[in-house]
This record gives structure tokens, sequence and C-alpha cells, in this order.
């Protein structure tokens, strides 16, 4: 199914049963007042669980909205495996500049951390869900992202687990490890903050490669992004 | 070599000859005044045109700065065959965010051009050419892009060119693309504006292809910047 020229809308699983949707609050509002969408439209709703609602507005009331649900589709989340841990920018335009663009190219996994060189600034993990949702619905995906903060990066010992580490120094390039048979691994993408990371929180990780990503060094959200767009690319469907 | 740690500074041909360089204006102003370097301390100057300068501070003055050279490398521009044509965005931030993130990645041809749909606003290429030298200093790249602007996107016939414009609804892959002879071609990536290229706008482009990116819907800033990441990820040194 051809989704591109329409928009897509958020639901919870408990605001769908068999049937219905119930949409409420902002999703709401959105379909009726900036979309001007009307009674016998057809939308489509995600539940950030990897379905898709076809779905008819049968009520526009003013608090919420309901539709009658036609059918349903199950998408396939390509990179649950893949897990970014991205430590809070200077910059915090920069960094949700970067949240966004990963959504969109279909990371689901989110922890953002603070580096030893990381700016304290504040977490705001709702604002940056919010981003994340809106970036799922725009690129009409239907996996809600995961997101977590760590004060201090650390993993439970896993062996199938890889930590990848970016860092403008490493040997190793991005494409290297596409060719590996550790692409089935889960994978923790470790970006750095503007002054990099330490030695010590190198060395912290187990199971650890260190890549880089191109021979110009990049900013710490250009890194995120980039990662984001490759893996993306790499498992588009042919 | 290894830059890594250090910064670039910028400066015109003009002001290189072959045992000095004088930095002039605000590079003379960041160099002292913000990176807070004192004569004797070794700098890297890239003229823009592929060479890097390694050079000793001789003598700060109030408005430049004179280097003496050491040495002299070149550098090799693997994308200059590639020319990004890019539609004035609504979002200004969105679109010099876009272009940062390729002049950063390598991306060092640009036409600038109003689609259809875009949104017409000031063309600025005064502002747009500072964020690209700034994103070629910033990524330790010595070639200064090359910025101009069309009011309608046209090319002179050229057996030689290639086009390829991003669809989302197109079949062919990124990853086709590079398995093809026609990498050694020049290529003009032509992006559409938020609301997509008119059918018009497609069928005037010769000896064209269409290819989509990724399978997610993607914001107009979000391909660029993701084929620019994917052209400067699979063009890594190894």
């Amino acid at each position: 199914m051809i989704y591109s020229n329409t928009e897509f809308y958020y639901a919870i699983p408990d605001q769908i049963d068999d049937s219905n949707i119930i949409l409420i609050n902002e999703e709401a509002k959105h379909l009726h007042q900036v979309m001007r969408r009307t009674v016998g439209d057809i939308v489509y709703v995600t539940d950030g669980m990897g379905h898709i609602y076809e779905s008819i507005i049968s009520l526009i009331s003013k608090s919420n909205v309901i539709l009658k649900i036609q059918s349903k589709q199950t998408q396939n989340n390509k990179l649950q495996h893949i897990t970014f841990c991205i430590p809070i920018l200077k910059s915090s335009d920069r960094f949700e500049f970067a949240l966004e663009k990963c959504g969109e190219l279909g990371i689901t996994n989110f922890i953002i951390y603070s580096a030893k060189k990381s700016y304290k600034r504040g977490v705001k993990l709702e604002r940056w869900e919010k981003i994340l949702i809106a970036a799922m619905k725009q690129s009409l995906q239907s996996f809600k992202p995961n997101i977590t903060f760590m004060d201090k990066l650390t993993f439970s010992k896993s062996g199938n687990t890889l930590n990848i580490i970016f860092d403008q120094l490493a040997e190793k390039s991005f494409s290297d490890i596409l060719t590996d048979n550790e692409k089935s691994k889960n994978i923790n993408f470790i970006f750095g903050p503007e002054g990099g990371l330490t030695q010590n929180e190198i060395v912290s990780f187990d199971n650890s490669k260190l890549l880089k990503l191109t021979d110009n060094r990049l900013r710490a959200e250009t890194a995120v992004i980039s990662a984001a767009s490759l893996l993306s690319t790499i498992s588009v469907k042919k």
C-alpha cells in the first residue's frame, strides 16, 4: 500500500478495539482543525506497535474523533536490533534535529546519556518522545520509538550485543561492518559528545569496535544522522 | 596526516605566496581572539582549492595574521563529479542545516533553485557560502564549495551527465545506482521541495532516473542529508 500523500495519526493500543479507534487530544485536533478532515474521510492510524489501520471517520466531537476500522496492516521493524546511544549535546537545536532525523530514518531505540564531556542540560524525555512520535508519523512508520536516559552509559554483559563506537581516528569504516555476520546481532551505536569520548569511557564498553563514518571530521549530530541514513538506506526493500 | 584535534583556517589563493600566508578579517580574529593562538603556534590553512598548509604564526597584528608556510599537502575531491540541486525550502533553518551537513559530508557543488512548489524566500547566496566555508573548515576539508542559484533548474544537454531525481514512489533505490558504471559520470542529484516536484518538472530533465532513498517518507531536508551521508560514507578511504 502506498501512503505517500497522506498523513498518519497515532493512537495507543488502549484507544483501539476490534472495530473502532478513538483519537484524543492533539491527534483529534490535528485531524479536524489542521487537516480539515470530515466524517466519511479515510485516514490512517498507527498504534506505534507496527500496525497501520485504514479507517473511516465516523464521528467528530469537540474533544475526540471516532474512526471505524476498515483494514489492518502489519509492518516489520527492520532496525529493531539497533540502539542509538546519543550524548546530550551542547546545542539542544542540533540535538533535537538529530533525534528527529533518526526517527524519520527508522531508528526506534534510543539511549540518551551524559558523557564525561557532555553539557549537562535538562533531560527532556517527554519533549524528545514527542519529537520522535511526530517523526514516526511524518515518515509513515508504525513503531513508536523507545527512549530512555542514562546518567552513565552502561550495558549488562551479553554475548549477543556488539557495541560500535564512532571515532574519527578509527581505522575500520562503517561499510566494513555491514559485510560482517555481526549484522544480525543487537548493536549499540555509541556516539560521542562535541569533545569526544574519553579513553576511560571507550574502554568501559565490552565487546566493542571502533569505527569511523567518513574521512571528514563530523560534528556530533552529523555523525548520528549519517549513521541513521546509512542504516535506513541499506535496509531499503528492493 | 591526522588533523583531528586542530582547526582549519581559510585564505583565498591571493593571500598565499610561496612562503607566507596572510589571514584577514574574521579568520584573523578567530585565530587570536577566539582560539587564543599565539606567535610560534602551528596552524593549518586551506586555500579552498584542495591544498592544506601547515604553517607557523609569525606575526599577529590588530587586523591580520602572518603565517610562515612549513609544508603543503594536496587533497583529492572525491565528490567533485556530484552536484546537489536543492530547492529553497519553507523553513530556512532546515534548509541551512541541510546545507551545512552536505558541506561537512563533502558535497562541494550546489545549485539552489526555485521549484514550482518552492516557497520563494530570499536568495541568500553570501550567507549560504559562509555556512559552507565554515562546514569545510569544521570538517577539515580543503575544497571551497561552489554554490549558484537558478530560478528554474535547467541543464545543458550532455551525454556525460546523469540526473538523479529523488522520489518516494520510485522503484529503484539508491544502492542500485552505486553498482552502476554510471558512478564515473557527472551526476546531478535533484531534490524536490516539501510538496514534491511536479510531473512537468520531472519530465523536463533529460537523461534522468528516479530513485528512492529509503522506504520511509523523508522530509525534504532529510533526503538531502541522507544522500550526502551515503555518498560520503561510501567513498571513505579504507
